[in-house]
């Protein structure tokens, strides 16, 4: 009868349970961090009518948009979070409250070409603040305070977010007068990284962008301010009172330095970096890029920034707001890839596995209802199997108590638990029982599911 | 510059937040009860190739399906979550341990006609236990006794979970040498709800199924058999003896009745009755739909049953199981249209929001840290705003806790925290605050989503 080969489509992931367990750990962490900071779920379509979800149009993301015809609806899957949420706001304006905090965990489509770590469809992590109208620069310390948080209590230790202000780049060009060139230019600089500043230099001069070599030198002399934050923001306090644009980004990155550290993040994990530009026109504030110190060649792993008008498409009320967004499904196939995943998470899918010796099955019920109303994850391996495949049930499920449940052990009044790491066997009453599952899982859910072997 | 209007598809739900908080919470409650059970969660794509998903072809779900090509590969969006298990389970066979449980709440995709209460993107929250070769009846009445767990810790009280047997159904059918029409005798049988008996005796003994007067009686007869559980297994005795299938079917009524008290539902709750019969051949055992007792025009909230062979067009392997489905996105808008839907949940997006009362906000970033730590969700205000606005701010969002913090209270070591419902403000330290904070939201969130007024 099996007619048809059983397969997932290239750049789609599909995880074995084990491994889903863990995405999901990192997930709950996310849903969890974010809640704690006052942000509000939302859940948009992944199907939008193209004319809304391209209302801005053009651009590289349009080729790769999954457009397809429904009847006669133009239909698109959504490639981003952002624009739902711009869609939603306008939207919903009279209704919502600002600033209005909500994040986004959910899928999203882009037919990218196959190529191994590229994903078709994946999950991505938002978090935004609108603001109505106005928007104080706190928020845009918060917003990467909770990211350092978030991965933190994944177990990720050797990550930086890096910080940058639009507002003294492009004030920072107005003082050369390149104001009209400074979008090519900061894509050119953007490269910086991957080329090596000569190259950066050639492009700068080249027929295309055509600056002067002084312009060129003072550009990268400027991108190449380094050393530690005070460092850099003394050093950018030499270009002050040259133009207002920039004395306003510096006062803004000041700010959001000193909250920062206010917010817990220490000084190992975020620095002032010039080269950070964000690609993009939208923004227009503090931008970040989060790295991963032992994998730079990874590239950001969670970027985003400031914006001052969320919206314009779907109408003409000003909505500023700052937002960051993790590429989770590309984070957890380089985490994997790279050998930070790890079994310290507990990703069994019980605490317990009863196994019952007598035919009547009822007492290995009740006994399961206690455990579940205690919070203990049991399961009833009820089939006919032999005792020693039941056992191999819970050891390849690394399920780490069984419970054995005979006509004697009924008669006591008791079970007898299996630690199924130590092998260690106790006969002991209901109430007991859930009291020494309660311990050992204790130590057991303190695991989590990155072990970042950096320094 | 807005020049697209913003609209969400019809056919999709898109919630506000406090409605979204309603609904994530009904999710929560389905994801952590089947967690108690032992399920593990599964992430399967919502795109699969046609040729993958449609393996069975034809029937009325393939006209509704979302299917379009992207460059040279034919694709579709999934339509449940039942076929995306069986090409999971049929193509990682080796790599799973069985019985394997696994619970999925996701969305799918069906282009039904526009119509109120109807969704074309929709979530389904469905459990599977599925078996390798065999699967104990035991799985049976653990199935809906975890509906039962699940819908009551939603608040929902007036509902009943309705058991049959396709054995009995069939052995009953092949009593009457009616084998061969049984599938249309049941689709028939199936109306009786909306049309009554009468038409139903009518279509039985029409033209197209052709039954003698005597052959509809004496089914009617038997589809009439009502009264308590009890009643009904015993007059199922009386039909003893005659078939083996009917035999083996009564049997395993029997025993789910049976383990169905002992998984802890109340006779109140579940009733066998002998009209269920879900319209799919696929199910071969216990089947069950559930309906809201003050409104069973809804027609079954939750449905399923057992079956012999998960994923035949995937694999030679036989592979049984027994699971049930939510649709837990019609199920919403019902409550919502039948007035269950309350607001005793705590849907705010924070349980505190500091106004800082100075310019400088460290302070105030400092106690926002100690009561997240402490698992407070917290806002801080920091927006230049009039403080009537700011407060506006935590009663529209219904957030239970403001906590002002001016200079004399930072010079104190204390904040002003006040209960947003009575009134009353106190001056506390953080570690007062959190404990006064903590104690109110123990009450509170006891509220549940859904109040079911009926007796």
């Amino acid at each position: 009868m099996a007619n048809v080969q059983p397969r997932t489509l290239s750049g789609f992931m599909e995880l074995l349970p084990a491994r889903q367990a863990q995405f999901d750990h990192m997930a709950d962490t996310l849903k969890k961090t974010y809640a704690l900071y006052g942000f509000t779920a939302l859940d948009t379509p992944l199907i939008e009518a193209s004319e809304v979800l391209l209302a801005k149009g053009g651009g590289e993301t349009e080729k790769q948009i999954y457009r397809f015809m429904k009847g006669d609806t133009d239909l698109s899957l959504r490639f981003d979070l952002t624009v739902p949420l711009a869609k939603y706001v306008a939207q919903n304006y009279a209704n919502l409250t600002f600033p209005f905090r909500r994040f986004q965990i959910g899928k999203v489509y882009r037919g990218e070409r196959a190529q191994r770590g590229r994903f078709r469809e994946f999950y991505q992590a938002d978090i935004d603040i609108i603001g109505d109208g106005k928007l104080d620069i706190s928020n845009e310390a918060e917003i990467p305070s909770i990211i350092y948080k978030a991965f933190t209590a994944m177990g990720l230790r050797r990550f930086q977010i890096r910080v940058n202000n639009r507002k003294i780049l492009n004030g920072f060009y107005a003082m050369l007068g390149l104001t009209e060139k400074s979008g090519d230019i900061m894509r050119t600089v953007d490269k910086l990284d991957k080329i090596g500043a000569e190259k950066v230099a050639g492009l700068l001069t080249g027929e295309e962008i055509g600056l002067t070599d002084a312009q060129a030198d003072e550009i990268l002399k400027f991108i190449a301010i380094k050393g530690s934050n005070a460092e850099v923001l003394t050093a950018l306090e030499g270009y002050r009172g040259r133009h207002e644009l920039f004395d306003l980004g510096l006062d803004e990155l000041n700010t959001v330095t000193k909250y920062l550290s206010a917010f817990g993040v220490p000084e190992s994990h975020f620095a002032v970096d010039l080269t950070i530009a964000r690609g993009l026109d939208y923004y227009t504030g503090t931008v970040y890029e989060t790295t991963m110190l032992d994998h730079p060649e990874i590239g950001s792993i969670c970027s985003g920034g400031r914006y001052d008008n969320l919206a314009e498409y779907y109408t003409d009320k000003q909505l500023p707001g700052v937002g960051i967004s993790i590429g989770l499904t590309r984070l957890f196939f380089v985490l994997e890839d790279q050998g930070y995943l790890t079994d310290a998470l507990n990703t069994a899918p019980a605490d317990a596995l009863i196994l019952p010796m007598t035919e009547d099955l009822a007492p290995a019920i009740a006994l399961a209802t206690q455990l579940r109303a205690a919070g203990i994850r049991t399961q009833i391996h009820a089939e006919q199997k032999k005792f020693k495949q039941k056992i191999g049930y819970a050891d390849k499920l690394a399920i780490p108590y069984a419970i054995f449940l005979g006509e004697d052990e009924i008669n006591a009044g008791v079970s007898a638990v299996k630690d199924m790491k130590t092998g260690e066997q106790v006969k002991l009453t209901a109430d007991e029982a859930i009291a020494h599952i309660k311990a050992g899982l204790a130590k057991l859910n303190e695991g989590l599911p990155i072990l970042d072997k950096g320094e």
